[in-house]
């Protein structure tokens, strides 16, 4: 074929349209960031040696990177708090995924939500015993049926239909959840009767069972179309019973997310953040007050103290705008913003 | 023993402060208002027969009696709610207890909440098979647990222990309801997935086929103390399976209460109610905007609508406000004034 002026004239039109097109897309382009968090609680710097300081931070820097790539590659925010949350869910660090803690009977029952603040749409799954990240099902519950929650087998059979990854459930054990499993039990045959205990004496951390830590991981996320998205995954309490189900599967309670709000995924004594709806509430206060996202949160923080719970919250709103708030004396947690730079702390600053 | 002046002044100030009391107590004691709902959904006026019409009336009239009962007795707003429930949940008119639809596996799956707008406390059960009153069983995990929510076989271990009553799972067996399940399972085999259909297919009303109902039950109570409860019971929806949890045993989506703002039950499309996190969305407009009640509910089911939700909410305040506002053509729904007078409507007024 012989290029003629015509089809260099046509090659020129459609190139100029394309370079506009493709700034256009830029200035359109929203800000990238994601806010992960690890769990909050009691963790005592007596008990944090460099070491496990370290692969703490490693993990949540792992995470952080993992849902960026998603993001610096255009995809949505959804797509970025899974790929992070499943960094968790993989480690045997936090208790979510592999590295979940025993219930009374010896099994793992794992919690997970997700939200996507364009759509409100929501997905969570609470109770399963062998899908791989939970995160995922709670992902094909919201995209895949007309639900937003299943429970136990129903939940996972469901999943399973939907590509999700079973283990078996040998691959959650780990000799320290069993452990603690086992020093709990112990515990509790003190003069607390068997469903009458302090939750937090049951969330034992990684770190020590002087460690008082909620371990549930989260993660929120603004991608490049301005979209918001919150995921929360847990593995429950060590020694629960009775079927208890907590915060984290609870959307309004654990995690909730509204572009015109924020996306929030909360850590802590789930019985509170049920009795405030305490995601819920951020995005309600951010909505209905019109104030920001570090007040809301920090407000929340505040009423969740007065009522006696404790505990984390992170959130993130449209602008980019981050708030990591808890009234614990830690909680794992980081960001990392459009240029890659992360931040991750386990302390107060 | 001589009755002297000294004993008779001692008698006329016991008297006098007694009387004083008597008299302060009434000047404090709040009205006393309940109000239900037993559903909201499309209930043709033509499938309503004047029979089936005055047995819903006549079910609804007596929930409100024997829950203003224990009110009049200055009794808690939480034992008036759960009286109302109670009779809601022992009629096989209404989709929760004796009522309840089947699973898609011929079971019944049951779900309830209940909360204290005093203390904030809730409790919730979701999935149980063998229990006569899930609402008893949800104020069981609040009053004798440390938790908010217990799930299947777990939640029913801890209400049997706690004396809640069981029966064989033959006591749900309603010949109608089967007959629900039939229809729908037939209906299932055209187009549709088996997770891909719409809740108010599946929740044929006791009425006929082509009413689509939510068949929920619920109350809001004000007690003399001025306390507000508030309790929500549901038999969930015709043939779900998947373990699929709706928005009635979720704190804060179908059941909220805060004396501050309001009690407030729902009954609707259980997914958007989630998605909205409603009961709490009504609460914290009362609470963050200053708006009356009957506004909060009335922008809520608005919004709920936008989404492309339907349903209705019943709420009331502390002064003794009602609300029952529903984007459906009825809800089943009545209210109890102090002076014991009952109103029950099924359609739009």
């Amino acid at each position: 074929m012989k290029i003629t002026i015509k089809h260099y004239l046509l090659f020129t039109l459609l190139f100029s349209v394309s370079a506009i097109k493709a700034q256009r897309f830029a200035e359109n382009q929203s800000k990238i960031v994601l806010v992960v968090h690890g769990g909050a609680g009691t963790i005592n710097k007596k008990n944090m040696t460099p070491e496990k300081e370290a692969n703490y931070k490693a993990a949540l820097t792992l995470a952080l990177q993992k849902g960026f790539n998603e993001l610096k590659l255009g995809k949505s925010a959804l797509d970025a708090v899974q790929a992070a949350v499943n960094v968790m869910e993989d480690s045997p660090l936090f208790n979510a995924g592999k590295g979940a803690v025993f219930t009374n009977e010896g099994k793992n029952e794992l919690d997970a939500s997700i939200m996507d603040g364009r759509t409100l749409k929501a997905g969570a799954v609470a109770g399963v015993t062998s899908l791989k990240n939970p995160v995922n099902a709670a992902r094909a519950v919201m995209e895949k049926s007309q639900h937003v929650m299943m429970v136990g087998k129903g939940a996972e059979i469901f999943a399973t239909s939907q590509g999700c990854e079973t283990v078996p459930t040998s691959y959650f054990f780990t000799q320290e959840r069993w452990q603690q499993l086992e020093r709990a039990k112990k515990s509790e045959m003190g003069d607390r009767s068997a469903y009458n205990f302090d939750p937090r004496e049951s969330m034992i951390s990684g770190v020590s069972d002087e460690d008082k830590k909620f371990g549930t991981v989260g993660a929120v996320a603004l991608d490049i179309n301005g979209d918001l998205a919150a995921a929360t995954s847990t593995g429950g309490m060590t020694n629960k019973r009775y079927g208890r189900v907590g915060d984290s599967p609870i959307i309004g309670a654990g995690t909730y997310c509204n572009n015109l709000t924020a996306g929030i995924s909360c850590t802590g004594w789930g019985e509170y953040y049920i009795r405030l709806a305490i995601a819920n509430r951020v995005s309600n206060l951010i909505e209905f007050k019109n104030i920001s996202v570090e007040e809301a949160t920090k407000q929340v923080i505040s009423e969740l103290g007065n009522l006696g719970g404790d505990g984390g919250i992170i959130a993130l709103d449209q602008k980019g705008n981050v708030a990591m708030d808890f009234n614990t004396s830690g909680m794992y947690r980081g960001t990392i913003d459009e240029n890659g730079n992360v931040s991750v702390y386990i302390f107060k600053n």
